[in-house]
């Protein structure tokens, strides 16, 4: 089942520069397995904002809550979730 | 260049059923033409409304502009616009 | 696969009462034969609006579209829809 | 009295790891307590975020407030309370 | 038990006077029915809008929807609803 | 005159546990003493939340705004303030 | 006692030329009358849009809510009512 | 002085073609001329949607207000209106 | 040119008493000093919160900026502006 | 291709003087660097609030988020942006 979502990270403005660092690096390294895995196949940044949209593939919400919930940002994101319907004038 | 659409499509209640069946029509038509042109790269269907999530690619702002403004039901949408960027942790 | 759904009616304050009546008519009748099948597990009144919580089991995004969609109120409808995982707390 | 209730956890940033892992033992314990008593009906997550979706039932508005209230978690919640009402076309 | 609402009153601009007349006449016979009958403790205008605050007491949440819904001028109404508990700092 | 105020506690979440019980004991002298006095006619929990509505009789809103601002509460409160006037369908 | 009021004016777009007309003509008269009264104070347009800020002295809500209901605009207003007390740092 | 605003066209939908475009083609007449007389200075379209942003130069708020409350477009536009001042970090 | 600001005051809740104290004396203080140069025509508190109603009047935009934001309360304001014109119903 | 931004700047309270006056300082120096490089066409501040319009000509999206989150002020910023379109009443 496929998800769409609207994440908009919010770092708290006091959080010391090494451990923003260290979440930063441990996200890319699990989003990048994430598109390797096939569950995330889509991720684009919001041009001029520290925000994504991002595209789940996961085999029901149970998957796709866990999936995300273990991102090291999870804790700091403001996350819509719109769940995905094929949309009948979809060629593909 | 890739700009996510998030369109809610709003019928006036009195709209005639034959009107409302030939501007559907002629969406679905422009809709795959655009998907087989390469513009509209994917099209889904918000779970539960009539509303869908677009992802398409243009030129510009210009281009894309031109190609949204052209749907049938453009007249009937509320639509949200986010322009999108590489992320840096995008694989491909 | 669980959803929740906050419907809200807006009924067009022109629409003749027959119609009204014939469109309540089939709701309620499709509704029913949804909680027969399963698929509608849970419908409650908000209480004080012209308003429903419902809670849906489906198959998936699309078997849920189409479900609600085919609902007689379903253009008459604004609808939040909460897609829903277990609860790490639940019991049952 | 039924109450459905939508919860959205917002954690203080600098909460100290082990405050927070108490607060969540105790709210599961309370939560699962509440349900084994009949008061909590049912508990589901929000996919995707740190919500949940929960239904109570309750004496009455009093009763359910001092149920809702004693939650370890309580203080850390943005809560939207929807009272409900039976539905006319609800089965059971 | 009490209920808090605030009603916003949207009447269709094209209303019919008579019928609008018809409508308010019946809304104030049942509004001081209700006060009389102990269910509608106080009625207050929202000065400067066509808004009221109002204060319900009703046997349950299905009293109440029975009792607010029955109201002539339900559908142009609308209803922000406030379940009540006692307040530990009340006197009376 | 009257006034309605719906009021949302809003502590910080780092308050020391002796401080917020002493604004609250203060708070609840306060509102005892306002109740006695005939200003605050009534006082409300809204179920399920950190918030109340009150109805306050004052002589204008000078009178309002000072009385309300001598809350110990007053500077961790978020308050709609809605003034009221008499509704020509009230008995009393 | 003051109150201050921003009015957003919302015509249908289907009103009759000559109803607008003599509806814009009688608001011109009672609120020029009002100022005579010295019950509006001051009236401000919003530049740019269909809107006011204005400015009302009465006697009490009851008398406010009568002043501004009688406006032949009010049924077709947006309006946001702000009570007014008398500020610490105010010289006059 | 400067004012931007971010003008969204709502067409009610039943407006006739003609109408509609005799209005759009006065629009753009008047706007054109603005431009010339340099109190429009810039216009563009929001890329995707029937709205525009605007940078108008005027001499004080009434000379904007009558600029462009004249557009054959006002009564159909929702505006937001910013006025400008000098920014400290601008070099022209 | 004339301006009307609503501003809510959003004063951090670990500020020390002293510096909030100085902070309101310099505050009182250039507010008097923008009365009495004919800067701040009115002032009034926003009854039951921690807001005031302000009209300013100043030369232009850029003159009204920096008048608002010399204020020592300015890095602590929620301020929305309403640029205002002539009302062309108004007497004065 | 060009992007309107509409920032609003939200410092934290704690941050240290020479800390702010560091950020600004280099703020104002690129936002002049981009400006004299073309990227940056237009700053203006709004009127009455810590918050500026922009309008920016970047090659694209990835180019347009580049320039904007190299800002020292990036991490304090609330941003709207609005890809811009030629419109067809323009001149230029």
């Amino acid at each position: 089942m496929l998800f769409c979502t609207i994440m908009t990270v919010k770092i708290p403005p006091d959080m010391p520069a090494d451990q923003l660092k260290a979440i930063r690096e441990a996200e890319t390294t699990l989003a990048q397995e994430y598109q390797r895995a096939g569950k995330l196949r889509h991720l684009w940044r919001v041009a001029g904002r520290t925000a994504n949209v991002s595209l789940w593939e996961c085999v029901d919400a149970d998957d796709f809550h866990a999936t995300v919930s273990a991102l090291p940002l999870f804790p700091y994101l403001e996350i819509d979730v719109i769940p995905l319907a094929r949309h009948p004038s979809a060629l593909a």
